[in-house]
């Protein structure tokens, strides 16, 4: 039996958008089917989420785009994160995370997805959490039925894809913070969430003893299950030690099991890793999790530039696509400071598109070196809209052109301008 | 004989420079020499430049980030030049290239002298040509005493590095034009004017058949010859092309000669280089030319995201670093649209040295894996002072943080900081 066969849901929303979709990516329905049926490639979309688009991930279709939002404890204005969701839309960002943990999260959450039309993922971790956290209360004393409970709540609401901390295991949380061991220990909030789960009670972390039933839940409701990170490295020196990798072992161990059960899986990737080891990150995750979608937070070449992460965020994902990466999470210029304004927001959405065509043109895809090819025609035509058209954001090659729009050459050559030059 | 010995104004400027330039890179002067002589780094600093601070050029001394202003017909104003200037050198510059085409061009660039303790580089054909541009002449009537008396003229005035397009050959010029052969001919403001000199004259690139002229000029003042590439791509689809290779094969030719000589040379490098080009292109070109220092613009790994070219510029830049890249021009987010404000200088010269950062950890250099190690012991204390002293830009993790500026952790993850969980 396929994945396909298993899930009902995945199966009646792929014929409800599959050949709409399979069209827009240039993709036969055949090779769509058998990369999902194969767990390469996954159809993001709740069915229970009123008008949800669909979205493909897995290369060769095209490379996706997500925006982290949600409030903080510092920050908590409902509104301001909408208008977030309504800039990361308009900039191009292909979903969106609601990351809240701070206000009426479910509240929060029913808005945001009925104003979102794009998938909407979340960490049901943090809602699980709030009760806890917010009353200072120790997260340790979390139950198993408020982890369960909550993914089940936000599975019926309608979140297209979860991340679950599936693949830490207590002995590899153990590696990670032993005294000696990593510079910066735990950095994923719920990873560090679940390591003190783990210290405090002795007992196995949850969500790896509970996962069939996390499985059977998102079966229903075809979620897909982001298997993440909670063990990834803070800190260049930190990557590939043994603690991150016993974690990737188990989540294309548990990646397997989830699709044996008809239920889709992303895997989430590092983190920071310095641009020499991009390629054989990327490609040992790929494979210890047999091809599964890799959705990466990154990654970050150098730890050095806060105020500018989404620079050294793109020098990462780039190389990471080019090496297999699939999804890209942005990160914003405010990543490790603060929570992202609207122009950090937007910022980093694009930041994330440039490294997502810089990955695909190296890798020849037609889409991305067709618009490569309309803007080299356009600028050797000296061909203002062509160029703005070909242009990933056109807004601000508007923008920066408005002083000089009329002239036929630009305000740093004027008439020494090359194309010019050799034309008559 | 060596270089140094044919070189009287440079070991005078070693003499007097050389020991606190080696002890800043880390290097010996011994090493330091041996470089220079072999002509695998450059030390650049005209005598005749007032208050000049020389600079290393070439690994293994960092890599040096230069920042590029100047006026242009449609935004002449010297004063917003002088204050791009002081940006730039605030953000970090090592080095700054006038490149102004408009108003008084020795005024300008005689105050840029005199307020710029960093060497300062110009390309003498912009104002040897502005004679003719300006008053709507042709600049193929352009003569060899106006080339080359605008060289004297700015190496006495203490000019550090000048852009001379000397590789450009005839043959070249008509495979980058031909019909049919690339997308976007020639880009270079100076290989244009050359190409439509040697085009209209039907002889040979004066800069070419009179390259031992300018190497005499340049060794009386020291002037570090910075091979221009005026056949450098200009679309991703045009890199490595045979116009492109003959003009680095004649570059390697002209460095050797000129080192021979005893004066200094830079290589000039691309341009538009697709990701997975990068290591060949730059690989091969310091092949070519003895691993004499390579400046490259750049690479720019896609042509399609203007309004964000430093960035696309940082992707490729740190892959160039890696591969053996020494010197980085930056880009600035007005890149084929405008002349850049300071806004953009600043952004410019931040995310050059994001990618040289990037490249450097990549290479396992020292200072770079110091400051990394910094960041991350300061993070895992949640140290946010020692944390802004070891950030590449201290002021905007100030400025990000300024609203909670009070608080030990920070306003994206609140009490849920991953830090703080595992504290206790």
């Amino acid at each position: 039996m396929t994945l396909f066969s298993k899930n009902p849901a995945l199966s009646a929303l792929f014929a409800k958008h599959g050949e709409a979709l399979c069209r827009s990516e240039g993709l036969s329905p055949d090779t769509v089917r058998e990369h999902i049926n194969r767990g390469t490639m996954v159809l993001l979309g709740n069915p229970a989420h009123p008008g949800v688009r669909p979205v493909l991930v897995g290369q060769p279709s095209r490379i996706k785009v997500n925006a982290n939002i949600g409030t903080s404890p510092l920050r908590n204005d409902a509104g301001a994160e909408m208008a977030k969701l309504a800039a990361a839309l308009e900039a191009g960002a292909d979903t969106v995370m609601d990351l809240s943990i701070a206000g009426d999260l479910d509240a929060i959450r029913s808005r945001m997805l009925a104003e979102c039309p794009a998938p909407v993922g979340t960490v049901p971790l943090y809602a699980a959490a709030q009760g806890y956290i917010s009353a200072d209360r120790d997260p340790s004393a979390l139950t198993t039925e408020d982890i369960l409970g909550e993914i089940r709540k936000q599975a019926a609401q309608g979140v297209d894809f979860m991340t679950v901390h599936c693949g830490l295991t207590a002995r590899a949380a153990a590696w990670a913070t032993d005294e000696g061991s990593r510079v910066l220990g735990i950095v994923s909030r719920g990873g560090s969430i679940l390591a003190r789960w783990i210290r405090v009670s002795g007992q196995e972390n949850p969500f790896l003893t509970h996962f069939d039933a996390i499985v059977s839940i998102a079966r229903e409701y075809n979620v897909t299950l982001s298997l993440g990170d909670g063990l990834r490295p803070g800190a260049g020196s930190d990557a590939g030690d043994a603690a991150q990798w016993d974690e990737v072992i188990m989540l294309g161990q548990l990646a397997r099991r989830a699709r044996e059960q008809g239920v889709q899986c992303l895997i989430e990737g590092p983190g920071h890793v310095r641009l020499h080891e991009v390629e054989t990150q990327i490609r040992g995750i790929k494979t210890l999790c047999n091809g599964a979608p890799l959705y990466v937070l990154g990654p970050l070449v150098i730890d050095s530039c806060p105020g500018y992460d989404h620079i050294a965020g793109a020098i990462g994902a780039a190389a990471a696509v080019r090496a297999g990466a699939d999804f890209l999470c942005y990160l914003t210029p405010a990543e490790h400071l603060t929570l992202p304004d609207l122009e950090d927001v937007r910022a980093g959405v694009m930041a994330s598109r440039i490294a997502a065509q810089a990955g695909e043109v190296a890798l020849g895809r037609a889409h991305a070196l067709e618009r490569e090819a309309s803007m080299s025609v356009a600028r050797a035509a000296l061909d203002w809209p062509g160029m703005q058209d070909a242009a990933l954001d056109p807004g601000v090659f508007c923008a920066k052109r408005a002083e000089h729009a009329n002239e036929d050459v630009c305000a740093m050559c004027g008439d020494y301008c090359a194309v010019r030059m050799l034309q008559d």
